[in-house]
């Protein structure tokens, strides 16, 4: 049940029952030579699907541009500064608040973006505070990284061990693989790989890791797996929305 | 050819050929009883990825959540202020800019977003010029609305008449129910419609504007005619796109 | 009536029998070689006096500072930034809101004020409606542009044809030199004026119009012509005005 | 010479005998029960025209709304938030040295602005410094009050003494007389007056200063007063003004 | 009593009897060759604890860091832009608006941060009003230079004359080593000293003041006259707290 | 080496071996009803002193007000919000940037910080870098949380185990007791707190925790305990510091 496949008045229908709704938000950034510029929304929006076809929760518009600045010096990244995507993710909660959602729940599918929700969050709560809206000490907002779930960890670490990397994951790009098996992109990795470096700015970290891969081996990824990490992902995160909401 | 499902490496020989991209807007809001909230950001994106087809040119990621304040009286509706609006826009730019992007052809399906996208494009212009960037002076952005194509318009007033209305029109539900043809709605419509007035805030608007429909009467939707709106504004709009980067 | 030149005591008596007000905006901007810097305020300001003198409105000071960032590459334009216009638009019918003003009736004298003042229109609602001022929903501001008046518009083609083009035109620099009958500037014109060009960046613009003008002669203005045009635009927007307030 | 009164080709020649400008800046305030609500505007403005004649300076368009948060509990006032002047005055003066200005001689009628505007000065050599603007070290801005000149202010209290008072004084409405001779309003003035209250919030500033007035009498200004008001004032701006471009 | 040594319990008791709050605020710049970078919050802080003590009133925690763009040239200065500084007083404020205080008396070091206090003290009016805060038209914010008290600039003058300039002062340069009797630096002063140059941006400033002094001689100072001017300052802005709360 | 403590051209010799810098931040928020509202900012300081003259690094001025919007429920709290904090972090760290900082080692006190810090890294990086400023790729922010570092933690969970909680902890408290045996505050702790609640907004989280605690008993501290953590925290995170510049 995805928000835009509605009409308004099944929303206002949904909230006689439930104040709860799921939040896809990916980025769209490099994921190295052979991953998709949205991988991290592709695997968010697939996630939420899931998860809110399991409890008929309604899933709202994917937010599909996030915060990369530090893929900014790889062509085909876009990227919303901190502050713009604060401002961003206030005014977007803040039209669901103040139609009577209280519960958002937020499928990521990048670790750039988590800093950022974080403080979103702090400043919605300040926000809806503010504005005098009924209610607003119920409003609740959380992160559910898909790819920190245990399970899906366990399963990366299994099929892939080091190789898993940080960035351009064969995980993320098996998931990718799962949703769309006509786009599995063949171009040559180098042997050698970037890894062990801290994130600074766009530039550094292009010199830190040159193909944009971060450790990862994603020749590794099949659409098999990116199944098993599906289903995996969406058990899991299906059990924590269930917690959330609680 | 949609930037999301592109490497980075693709989108870096794509340059050497074209600094043009299409950038599809929508928004998230209500479209009366049987519109999908969803439904300008659907035909956006659809539109734009038959002109992407066309001409091979690459579509960026849909910007799902516009300009629609005066639609939040209604569940379910999502919107930016147009100074978030305008600062989204600005990064969004900015960093296809910065990777060489220089004419940016967005396939707008929301009239409300005209005004902030027009304001945001000398905004665009300042800014990048601020930054030094090679060639800030190409920089050139433009709205391609579909729903006001020559022929869409002229189709439209032919098989609607005054019933196509200015929002929730049929030719617009007509486009989602060729996109989503089990996702056709019913549900009942009153006789009488909201038609004429002057758009001012939420509150206002749904005074005027009871059940979200302006003037339309979308029962006469059929995804047949939504398939004719989808080819004229294709055909109309690779037209434009084709002088804009000439 | 203007409202600088009235009392706070004043002020107040009107408001006891309307909560209307017009506001002239204009801009500060090359207008070609014989064309005065400060058309589009004086255009304005003429304009709403006449409006203001003809139904005993109060008319408030003239923004004279407007979007112009495309006429920035020629010396003695002055331009806001449309994130710093809307900021500005919002404080000041704030202020007024809160004295108890609900209907604000822009008479505008740019047309690249347009696109800022909507975007501006739809922050303000939404403004207003955060501060719970009291009957916030009947804010409405409204748009007249004088040089879009329908009988203004016949005569300047009349008057002109195609000569009448789109920016420093003859109908505007009439209509200056009818206030200012002693100002009327001599300076060559070229035969060849830039015309047809979409307008983009700065220096773009500059590029397509050397001298500032698009497309018009403004050599073929008068101030017995001024004086028409000033004649129409204030009939017309009396009609808008009192049909605004209604 | 007024910057809205010339074209650009005449702004263009004037920069090459001099990169400074005046620039009239004024409120929208209430100033009591006799005083004009544009007195702030009128004074800095007709002052700023008598020094540019003197110089052969230009004046640019009078700022005609200021910082006047504390007025705004009486009606017809009307105020930009000081962040929003801060970014007003950074654009408006962004655009001029861009085009060559380098010295901005603001000429204040209002106490109120001069925080504002101080801190506006250190943003604006700061901002044009990130901008790479040529020469941007050269840039000065600066603040001549004109009810502070030594002899405005002598004068003013040797004909009012004490009821001089702190807003809506004598020697401002007496100028205002001095301009619109025919504006000279009548209203009954309590014998008590509001004085020597620190300045606050809006609604403490009306409890102390129940009708607007700040300890003065207005009553006794005269059209004669404000004359010499005026060329005191212009005589002494116009040596400030000489002494800031040397 | 300083805020950040107590409980939370016992602020709320504190508040049982006062409403009022002292709050140090400094600058992080240059104080020429020998005094220290800290000099403004040493002083401001210092002085408010005293003044503290005398009358057990709370003193908040010291805003180290203020607007000192002008001495952003000279290496170790921190400053904020103003519209920052401006944020930051009204989120500090509001935090404790919110807990009860409504009487902010800031006790300042630095001639810089006057006008953008003022500038701040009228945003934050305007803001608290429009959180509908309860009384918040009895929130007061006023600005206490200990520098500028009667009786320290008499002594400042009877001991150092002209020498006492205004930037690096022996007066502030002798508080700071009654402070830190231990850091008295030692470095060699030129002969001549920049002095009576307007202040403009960061560049200029250095060009004016080479070494970072504006007419003064801080190697007059010595902790005891530190001690006196601690003394004298306390004394009177003890009163003028007295009389800002009464 | 703390730079207030420095003059301008201490720091000018410094920069000339070391391009790197200490910045203390810690938060003005509860801490439970003996927890001094200092406490994070105070640990972060003399840490952060105890780091700096190990290495001779120098320490720039504590930012002594952080992100704590979720204790505002509590009297004596203050806090900024995130896009305060960032723009703060910004204007903080370009200014020494443009001096010729290039690694800003931030000791931080209060995992309420650590998002907007992180978020604020990002924007910093970009924002340099649009300055054009010589070497900004080479600009490196890191955050070393006193509290996390492994031998911390570890005698934390040694000495309290599950009482050592999660805000107000005994080990903060301890090190406070360490910095000021004089202020150890004695005040009835509850037997029951509040824990495992996942924070969101103000008022929610002083449901949950009512009376600030999280888990913790700080009643174990003790100013022996508070050295022990000093001295393993000064250790490690000198360790930290010289990898982070190496």
């Amino acid at each position: 049940m995805q928000l835009h496949l509605c009409t308004w008045m099944e929303v206002e229908t949904y909230l006689q029952n439930s104040d709860a709704i799921i939040i896809p938000i990916g980025s769209t950034e490099q994921h190295g030579p052979t991953g998709l510029i949205g991988t991290d929304a592709i695997c968010a929006e697939k996630v939420a699907m899931g998860v809110g076809e399991n409890l008929k929760a309604i899933v709202a518009p994917t937010i599909n541009v996030g915060m990369a600045l530090h893929h900014t010096a790889f062509t085909g990244t876009i990227s919303l500064r901190p502050t713009t995507l604060i401002l961003y993710l206030q005014d977007y909660v803040t039209s669901l608040a103040k139609a009577g959602f209280r519960k958002f729940f937020f499928i990521n599918g990048h670790g750039g973006n988590i800093a950022t929700l974080k403080a979103a969050f702090s400043q919605i709560y300040d926000h809806l505070d503010s504005l005098n809206l009924t209610n607003s000490d119920q409003v609740k907002c959380t992160i559910a990284n898909w790819f920190m779930s245990r399970e899906v960890y366990q399963l990366a670490k299994k099929l892939y061990g080091d190789e898993e990397g940080s960035h351009a994951t064969p995980s993320e790009v098996a998931l990718t693989q799962f949703v769309y098996p006509d786009l599995i992109k063949n171009a040559p990795l180098s042997k050698e790989v970037g890894k062990g470096h801290s994130i600074y700015g766009a530039r550094n970290f292009r010199e830190c890791y040159p193909d944009g891969r971060m450790g990862s081996n994603p020749a590794l990824a099949t659409p098999e797996h990116g199944q098993q990490f599906y289903e995996l992902a969406v058990k899991e995160l299906t059990e924590s929305y269930l917690e959330f909401i609680s």
